[in-house]
């Protein structure tokens, strides 16, 4: 987890506002959940190793001390979404096009660029069946990162339909299927080689095995045949065909990949799925896809849905190497009060609320000392002009400001402050 | 804990930017810190009472059996901001004026506007033990009061140094101290009798009790001259009464109260303590108050700081109330584009990225049907163009725009339809 220091705050919020930007761009609306769901609400969707990672409360009281817990830390934007949904639904637009920003949490060891609190950027369509919605999704995602000046992506595509498919030509058992997926889906990280490794380590059944090794090895057509064995293969290269088809006319010169053995780690998928890549940089920045059956554990009635989810971090830390932007100021401080000595706080306060009212921001001097280290404070802080009214001003009714960018200074009547200030700035 | 719909989470997200804005203006800058703290760095600062309301997270793994636990989710932004002083403080300004938003928890028993889950609005000034510090803090949360057009509010102050000389003067046993404070706040809410029952329940001894009794049936001089009697209650009285000139003149036509019997939850505050309330409602909106020895847990060095605190939740109810502002769309949606049949999915994606390129916001249509209930969708979703494209249109290479306010319909060349579309918004 991690502390954020003032100037990266500000950096996050520039970006977290092109976002909503985008995101509003496309119709999508804000919604917003609480950081705790009910244990019941979280589990039985993310998959067994997901599980693990979900963060639980313990209860309050009595129950303490046997390690209770009724309430859990939510593991990801989609989950409370469905539950959201269902509660809803009757308030609801349909489809129901919705953003939501805010940090999941992840009991996750620890590694490089990974956080065990980390934002998410959601958007999802929800009671759409069309692939138009899976398109949009992805054409919103692919528009905050060309916002970003980010290009050269890659998007692969898959479907869950296929990868049962694979399931089934295999004949792979059921209690294998999980692990075999997450095994077949480390081929981009490991190699062939190292997924065969893996398989043999689960117990496969022979002949199933030698048959993955043969055609792992030989990638390509022999996967692709073995899909089209079945229906439910057959149906997801029919997905991801249309949706590529969809989505190459709009992405000039975007690479979009099917990629048959991408697995992604969640349990509620059902029909497209995609990832995108920056070209030549590991992890991805952003990903989703289909989720027909998840609402429906919240609800009685099918209700289907995509989303997509787009990791501000990895955004951010993608942004820093292509940043060609200038860095802005980190405060917008204008002026800066100094303090003359105890007898005159009530002046300075008196001057900053004028000012302020005027639209002016403004940063008063807390103590008396010695004047050129209030100017460097002021300096410091990044104002532009800095006050002076001491005994001397204050008799003759003046106060005097000082141009800390020209290094020029000038004297006006106390009453003139606002308005001098105000042509200064404008002048500016 | 709560969900937020579209509309409630663009109403708060209003009043936050309102909220930065009026910060900023102050000098203040943002910063963050996670969720989650290590349970010791929360524990042993916000008394036993507090203290029962920190949510703990179960460890993972094998140590969830036994109940144990290290992390904590935060139960203020105040001590997170002590640990992350003590950590960062050679990359802060000095004085640091930071601001922060976010959610914190506690395990209270809800009641009516009251949640599990919060958000707090927080500004501080560490290291500073200027009193102009405090008036500062104040008056940045009455500015942003006043920037909702709340007006008509009382400002409660105190010191914890008046509370420590009443405790002194009348001889509390250091065991009974913490619930004598805590029943003696109570006072605005059950009364003199109330307290004096509450009092005697505590088996403070006898000749004390019937000093309060006395004492607190004529509240005012007696109490006051009780205070005086010892060191710590008039450094106290002197910090209320010098607060107190300083923040008079500038809040022309605001109360300052002195209210010797306000104590303030949280264990930490050492000096000037105050609320905001809003005449005639229950509930602080805001407050804060003095800690100068809660860093030093943190760091070697005694660092003074203070700080105050606004409820986002408890301003929007009041907001609701005296608001006089019209609402705003609930969506910026300029075009909605419609949808033939499925074949014309590529060129809705196609028109509707042509014109977000533009900086228009488009929501697409994502199934085919009748046209009267494509354009009522459209209506639904706020838009003002409703865009037409179908066979007749594209062997015409011609596209029909709808303008859904004034009824009318015109149909341009499609490479004319951005340049049209933008002179149309700009004409509204």
């Amino acid at each position: 987890m991690r502390d954020f220091l003032p100037q990266e705050v500000k950096r996050r919020e520039r970006a977290l506002n092109i976002i909503r930007e985008v995101f509003e761009s496309f119709g999508f609306l804000p919604m917003d959940t609480p950081a705790l769901e009910r244990t019941e609400i979280l589990m039985g969707k993310y998959g067994s190793e997901g599980e693990k990672l979900i963060f639980r409360i313990l209860k309050r009281g009595e129950q303490a001390i046997s390690g209770e817990s009724d309430l859990a830390l939510r593991y990801d934007l989609t989950v409370p979404l469905a539950r959201f949904f269902a509660r809803y639904q009757n308030e609801l637009p349909r489809p129901f096009r919705r953003y939501q920003i805010g940090p999941v949490w992840r009991a996750d060891r620890p590694g490089k660029g990974r956080f065990r609190e980390f934002y998410q950027c959601d958007i999802d369509i929800v009671n759409s069946p069309s692939l138009l919605a899976d398109a949009d999704i992805i054409l919103a995602l692919v528009k905050i990162l060309s916002r970003f000046n980010l290009s050269n992506f890659v998007i692969l595509l898959n479907s869950r339909k296929v990868l049962a498919g694979i399931i089934e030509a295999y004949g792979v058992p059921k209690s294998l299927q999980e692990t075999t997926l997450i095994n077949l889906d480390k081929i981009d990280k490991i190699g062939t080689e190292g997924v065969i490794c893996e398989l043999k380590k689960i117990d496969l059944p022979p002949s199933i095995m030698s048959q993955f090794e043969c055609d792992l090895r030989q990638v390509g057509n022999d996967l692709e045949n073995k899909i089209r064995e079945n229906a439910i293969g057959r149906e997801g290269l029919r997905e991801v065909e249309e949706l590529t088809s969809l989505l190459t006319p709009v992405l000039k010169g975007c690479e979009v990949k099917f990629s048959p053995l991408l697995v992604r780690g969640l349990n509620y998928y059902t029909g497209p799925i995609f990832e995108i890549y920056l070209k030549g940089r590991d992890g991805a920045i952003a990903s989703g896809g289909r989720y027909d059956n998840l609402i429906e554990m919240f609800t009685e009635k099918r209700i289907p849905a995509c989303g997509g989810s787009l990791g501000i971090d990895r955004l951010m830390s993608m942004v820093e190497i292509s940043d060609d932007q200038e860095e802005q100021p980190i405060s917008s401080l204008q002026v800066f009060v100094t303090l003359w000595d105890g007898n005159f706080r009530t002046d300075v306060l008196d001057i900053a609320e004028e000012l302020r009212n005027s639209g002016i921001s403004v940063e008063i001097s807390l103590e008396e000392g010695k004047i050129g280290n209030q100017i460097r404070l002021a300096l410091k802080r990044g104002a532009r002009f800095c006050l002076f009214y001491g005994p001397d001003e204050k008799s003759k009714n003046e106060i005097t400001i000082k141009d800390l960018q020209r290094g020029e200074q000038l004297t006006v009547k106390r009453n003139e402050l606002t308005q001098k200030l105000k042509s200064l700035i404008q002048k500016r």
